[in-house]
């Protein structure tokens, strides 16, 4: 097995895990969200199993809608700790993992992001990302003073000029710009710094930016878009993609997309890492991971499992749990909700049983087997031109985690899959990625730049 | 001399120190701005000494007047470290001192504020503390899609909106509000979550913040405004002044203002701490100390002197620098000019000795002399009602600090001045400040919250 073949792995630590079970289990600290010490030692476990990232999933707001009535206080999706705050800390107490954070292009401003991930990067000497995303929710508008979302496609178009503004803006310093001679006095070279001057439908942004190029040339983009435009940012921008895919067919269908659209930029194939979310359950036996689920699913607190389901059923509170999944009443909700139902009906599911299969895995694909059955079905991904490695969605921290690495990393490596350790000192270095060069480098010295 | 007349004392750790020729001095690392080993080096240094706090200042862009030609290359003013990721990579490797960045109230949005410092306080366990400062500068509104910078009043107005929104937002969570009660699947009691449904003239925000109440209640409030509306929002909302004060007389009107007006809030004259900033230059003797000074002076760039008194002279830079101060020719900055050219005249002053007179300080009071003539100083101001304390501004990094720790502390604590150690484990425990009661546990059991 070549090294190019290898597989990257993130983490996803986003407060207790994913699963809306996860809480209750005995092994999570469930006042972890709030506490440092609990990612530390999340980070710390990721670390030392090698791993690339650290991720950070964010919201700029508590979804509150409370439905059915009593289901929000039930879910552990509140509070918990702004993500490049929380990754900058980390950043202290490791040294080699990525740290990725997730923040919002259409409730921040360039100059601020821009400066804060550069600074994270110097902080953490060349490990930061910056999982670029807008913001959909009527909740998160609320806090910044919107009476409603921004528009899809104004989201996407103010989130492609926010990507051009902030890597403009790590281009202001070329990387030898400072001279630091104390005896001539001279603490820059002037003609090593570019302002910006940015000035376009969304942003006028004149730079130059107050950090120094930063260890990794910039921070590694990470994008997770599925739509067109979505693609098309990645495509132009993202060093990583992470997406949501529930099988094979798709996954490729995606990778060979985003993939396809790279040369249009001027990026070869393998300047952009698909990474697709991947909730592993794993024991030494098939039967001990299925009981394992199971643990988890009976773990669900029905009115949260309802509230999971309220949005395609509508509030079914007063039928019995384990009674049959009744018609969808609403017109509204008919159509959407038609898929669920007929799977309901064709898997004789009672009302329990459709919010655990809706809970479990949230979007992304969930494999419940031996630590065999979870390679398989990762080398198979890759092989198959679906992935270049995993996001891995722990359902409950840090034991969906310890037991990914405890059982599933092992048997990687045994398969020459994942490394023994870290290649380089950068996360750029370790994804195998090449560092991005400067513009004005590039202008003077001729040659295409690597990115935009 | 009892306990509450010791002195609080905090550190101003931005870049490389505050004298202008400071970079350049043999005892400092050029390239520390942009580097953490440097910043945490100066922590350690601060809070082996168990100063309060370590204060970092900020801006939000580079003030790009290359005048005289060629001045801005040989300052130390441009590239840093963003002030909240800095200090929550300190926080993780620091255990008791304050930790207070500055952060705009222009730029920023409440929302993200509140939730960054909410985090800082959760990281650090309660040493978060937040310099509440609007930005003045164009080279400001540059970076943020204005034309020039915003007018006085209304970055006032917004600033006490701003500072009203976040500490609404601190009240969000009652401190016991999380129950994480595993076995009934209850993550939160919903009474003690409150909505804030802010609708202002510069901000709508719903809320709530997705932070726990924090461990200090809320972060320590700084604020250094020396206007009358400065002054309000202060006696709103400080817990802290960092003010910048030459002289005793001046200092001691400015203590009575400030103090003065917190009856009107409702606050006792204990609750805010005024800090004037002193830059102490410390020596075994008098002369030992006037020698530091002079080899600080001598360090500062001729260019940068010249920027330094650019703005009331105009470019000198055609002048022999120690030949006497010309007399000031465009009518514009004859009136601001006045007192210093009349300065020059009375002392004999060259212009080399005019642009060291002016950079020395910037703005703070110096004090030259041997650790008991700072500590005679430091405490006829306390004794005056003039300070509560003070803000070192150290001229250079790590030597200023690093003096200022082995020569005046051990004088001030034979003096009963200043603590053996921390008496708490929060900042706003070791300032001796009260914790702010929730607004919604105040309204709920009755009796006046301590703070609005």
């Amino acid at each position: 097995m070549t090294e190019q073949r290898q597989l990257k792995l993130g983490v996803s630590i986003r407060a207790l895990g994913y699963h809306a079970g996860g809480w209750r289990h005995p092994g999570v600290p469930a006042d972890g969200a709030m506490d440092f010490a609990h990612f530390l030692n999340v980070a710390r476990i990721a670390e030392a199993a090698k791993l690339d990232m650290l991720f950070l999933a964010d919201g700029l707001g508590i979804r509150q809608k409370d439905q059915p009535a009593g289901s929000l206080c039930r879910s552990n999706q509140n509070a918990e700790l702004e993500p490049i705050t929380l990754l900058s800390a980390l950043a202290a107490l490791t040294s080699r993992i990525g740290l990725v954070a997730t923040a919002s292009t259409t409730y921040n401003e360039p100059y601020h992001l821009a400066r804060k991930f550069g600074s994270l990067d110097h902080i953490s000497k060349g490990r930061a990302g910056w999982n670029l995303v807008t913001s959909w929710s009527d909740a998160e508008a609320f806090n910044f003073g919107r009476d409603h979302q921004m528009a899809y496609d104004d989201r996407y178009e103010r989130a492609m000029e926010f990507a051009e503004v902030a890597t403009g803006l790590w281009d202001s310093w070329e990387a030898d710009a400072f001279r630091h001679d104390k005896a001539s006095g001279v603490f820059y070279d002037p003609d090593k710094l570019h302002t910006l001057d940015h000035r376009g439908k969304h942003f006028a942004v004149r730079g130059p930016l107050s950090v120094a190029r930063t260890p990794q040339g910039r921070p590694v983009i990470v994008q997770a878009g599925a739509s067109e435009q979505g693609r098309d940012i990645a495509a132009r921008f993202a060093d990583v993609v992470f997406s949501a895919e529930q099988n094979l067919a798709s996954a490729r269908d995606y990778y060979a997309s985003v993939k396809g659209r790279l040369p249009a930029h001027g990026r070869r194939a393998g300047e952009l890492l698909i990474l697709p979310g991947l909730v592993p359950i794993v024991g030494a036996t098939r039967a001990e991971a299925q009981a394992k689920h199971d643990e988890l699913q009976e773990l669900i607190d029905p009115l949260v499992g309802l509230a999971g389901i309220y949005g395609n059923f509508g509030d079914l509170s007063g039928y019995p749990l384990d009674g049959p999944v009744p018609e969808p009443q609403d017109p509204k909700l008919r159509s959407r909700a038609a898929v669920m139902f007929r799977l309901a009906q064709e898997k004789g599911y009672s009302i329990r049983q459709l919010y655990q299969a809706v809970a479990s895995g949230r979007g992304h694909r969930t494999v419940i087997g031996t630590p065999a059955d979870i390679a398989d079905t990762m080398a198979d991904w890759v092989e198959q031109k679906a992935a270049d490695g995993f996001n891995i969605i722990p359902t409950h921290l840090p034991v969906g985690l310890e037991d990914f690495v405890r059982l599933v990393l092992p048997e990687l490596r045994r398969r020459g899959l994942f490394r023994d350790d870290y290649e380089a000192t950068t996360f750029r270095g370790n994804l195998g990625l090449p560092e991005p060069r400067n513009r004005h480098v590039a202008a003077r010295e001729g040659g295409v730049p690597l990115s935009a």
